[in-house]
């Protein structure tokens, strides 16, 4: 049984680690992680999450849990998984991070550590956002010469920028899988007299309201019929779950960088 | 039993309404004119539209068949329709009209004629998208307060304009049903930058592809839900299922101009 | 400003209701209740929701706190349902009933209480599934001649019975408005050789798997074209939305029983 | 330029398939055939086909036209097929053939004439169709642990059998790719206490009405996410255009038997 740390087990991510280690069979979390600071520290991490008592008290230091896990997932800040990462490369500890925005010099720490401990670093760790780029640029590869492409995203009131990040990953993959370069190719927004559509282009119609978590599209409209292939993200389980089917794919690693298309067999 | 003369009974239009008039089973096709100079004068109309003979040939003239009709249903070309428009005022004949685009003394005829004969004249003609301006409506008025609208259209990739009128249309509807005015806050493409959704605004999201017919959707996005009223149109069949439905209706009128919203009984 | 009481302060649908009070600008929360024995009573009821301390304790009894609401909104068990009711009565309180499964005399002190204090009861407070019925009547009433009904739901995988009762009531209500009988119309599944669809039926198509809160969808499938009426729930936050919209429109209301229909103008 | 001919050039398919070789660049409809008893023998194949006059005049008889072309696309009887695999085999043409029902015979004239003339068969030509089989299968091994799969398809209301064959074969295609037996695991419909779903099956959920062409959905439902892939067919179009790319894909082949899956590359 993988042994797993988590940070930030007050956060709603944390809970959603908590609440995904449950759901995962072959898992089993060991530590719960908080900042020195919280009030929380020494509260039991399963009634924190709202899945019923753990027995697995929140604590401060991971210096002290050293020889209770074997896996640390962390999504935090990027000074603070800097400083776990070259923990866990003195007690050679597996990491999965969630955390982003890290800088050069953090990032060579990441690579330091992976030089002597599995890791496994993503942007998303969405099983299947992760899955669908895959979906995404084999159906282009068949069908982009004759169909027009076109990605649809829906998110909640709140989202301040737009194509969301995912979609215009989504459609730079599609973009390279079939030759063509997406800051030439894209359109985010159609207007008054547009004339008919340029084959080559690739759309992005994008939806604002309410509380959508995220929904993706891409469709491949041809004559004659339409493939899509569409990601709902209902909550943000979906990314914890991925995290530890990250952290049980590492248990056969000894060292390295990895991705979640590494963990998912994608590559 | 209705008797139905038809124009145009050689194009796409003329034969979805011959199809049309035999799914309905009050209607009865007893006239189908074309253009004098046409080839397919004198032909049987049932074989011409693929759905068998029916011994309705092919005629030039509508004043050669003045007596073997109760109802004309005219989807043509402006000049057309007003000189059929004063046949029909001078022979007591109901019309529906589809026809677009008509100038002001065209329009002047129609309206005369209306004085003593009844017609139906509608610029879109589909019985599903007469209803779901209705139910945008409807709904718009309840959830206005506590979601976020937005219109999403898909078009094929020939459309030369975006949004589609009818896409318009419903924005319009839905604005003017909760005093909002679509000119200030229509929204037609998301990029960049956006910062978090105004309340008061409508987005549309636009796609284009393929050989798409024509989808609508109005979304209300709330809290903890959504509506959306959705609008797809297959075939021209549904205009001209509309139209003969419009043309059994006028049967219980003498007189007056009517639009689609009454045939439907949504006024 | 309306002063509302929440009974069940520390349960899921306590912590949505003091959500929905702060996103209603006109409603503030002035009392929330625990069972005595809960270990949650004088804890702050907005930290305990997650939404920032908000003053309010947890408090355990009703008439300790009788001169501070004016609508109490109740999501239990019927039995305090009942006694709720019996104390608003003599206290000339509002309410708003959300729990089902009342008995016989339960029912009869809630009409009691009615004949002098306002009260909305219903078994379902979401907004958009109350309009959902509203939407669905009127296109089965222009439509249902011409289309083929169908009712889609999809529910997560550990609900056990089917079809979902929002449904089973969307296809009763649409069978109603057209004169047909849903017990000799449903269809609820097809395998192998089924024949053509008999026109009168309504067919309903059952989805299970896993986290999706409830997504149901009428469609009018005619020739040429669909009409689609769907409603996604996404958290139980729709519900404490119409709740929470529920006891402000009883603030014009002295005495009597509605229900969602006339709070939201539908009937 | 590879020069194809059809049969069944006055059918819905020969149409098809002419309107599909005009959009195909590389293609050239060289013969239109019909039987011997066609009054269309000697009509213009595009004037037949409303897609402009061609020039190429319908022909009852392949045996006169044998050196007029390269490739037969061939949607008629098996009968038909049989004597015209024979005629290939003689004359060393290519054939695209996508008659259904062949007995054992005729499948071993097939055979024979695949071993000097290269041969693509398949019971369903659309690529669309051809791809989402593909990506299912992928997503099932990627998804199948931690998701519910079901699978959701409409059609017309004329359809006699359900679930569709292809509904049927994706979900063959998916179980296997799991190592599930579809017959032990299928779910056809739900009704009344069902219980939680079972984790193992895989249900169908079927509409029926209109005039819906097809549309699949594979469905892999999780916790916090969801995945689709989804087909809809617009019109026989799809087939043809999938059969001229077969025909052109032949090209490169000098004998052999394949199908659209080899066409695709997805082997």
């Amino acid at each position: 049984m993988n042994r797993i740390a988590i940070t930030g087990a007050g956060g709603r991510m944390g809970k959603a680690l908590i609440d995904a280690i449950l759901l995962n069979g072959g898992a089993e979390l060991t530590v719960a992680l908080e900042r020195p600071e919280s009030s929380l520290i020494g509260v039991d991490s399963g009634e924190l999450a709202g899945v019923g008592k753990n027995g697995v008290l929140v604590a401060s230091s991971i210096i002290d849990v050293a020889d209770q896990f074997d896996v640390l997932i962390d999504f935090s800040v990027p000074s603070a998984t800097a400083a776990n990462a070259a923990f866990c490369a003195a007690h050679n500890k597996k990491m999965v991070i969630g955390t982003t925005g890290l800088d050069a010099e953090q990032l060579a720490q990441v690579s330091t550590t992976a030089a002597s401990s599995a890791i496994c670093m993503a942007s998303n760790f969405s099983t299947g956002v992760n899955l669908c780029f895959k979906l995404a640029e084999l159906a282009a590869k068949v069908l982009a010469d004759e169909t027009d492409i076109e990605i649809l995203e829906a998110h909640h009131r709140h989202k301040v920028d737009a194509p969301s990040g995912t979609a215009l990953s989504l459609g730079e993959s599609v973009a390279a899988a079939v030759g063509r370069d997406l800051k030439k190719v894209a359109v985010y927004g159609r207007e008054g007299q547009t004339g008919a559509r340029d084959h080559e282009t690739i759309g992005f119609a994008t939806v604002r309201g309410g509380d959508i978590v995220g929904d993706h599209t891409v469709l491949f409209a041809g004559e004659g019929e339409r493939v899509e292939i569409t990601h709902k993200a209902s909550s943000r389980l979906a990314f914890a779950r991925g995290a530890v089917r990250a952290a049980q794919w590492l248990g056969q690693k000894d060292s390295g960088l990895f991705d979640m298309q590494d963990v998912l067999g994608l590559k």
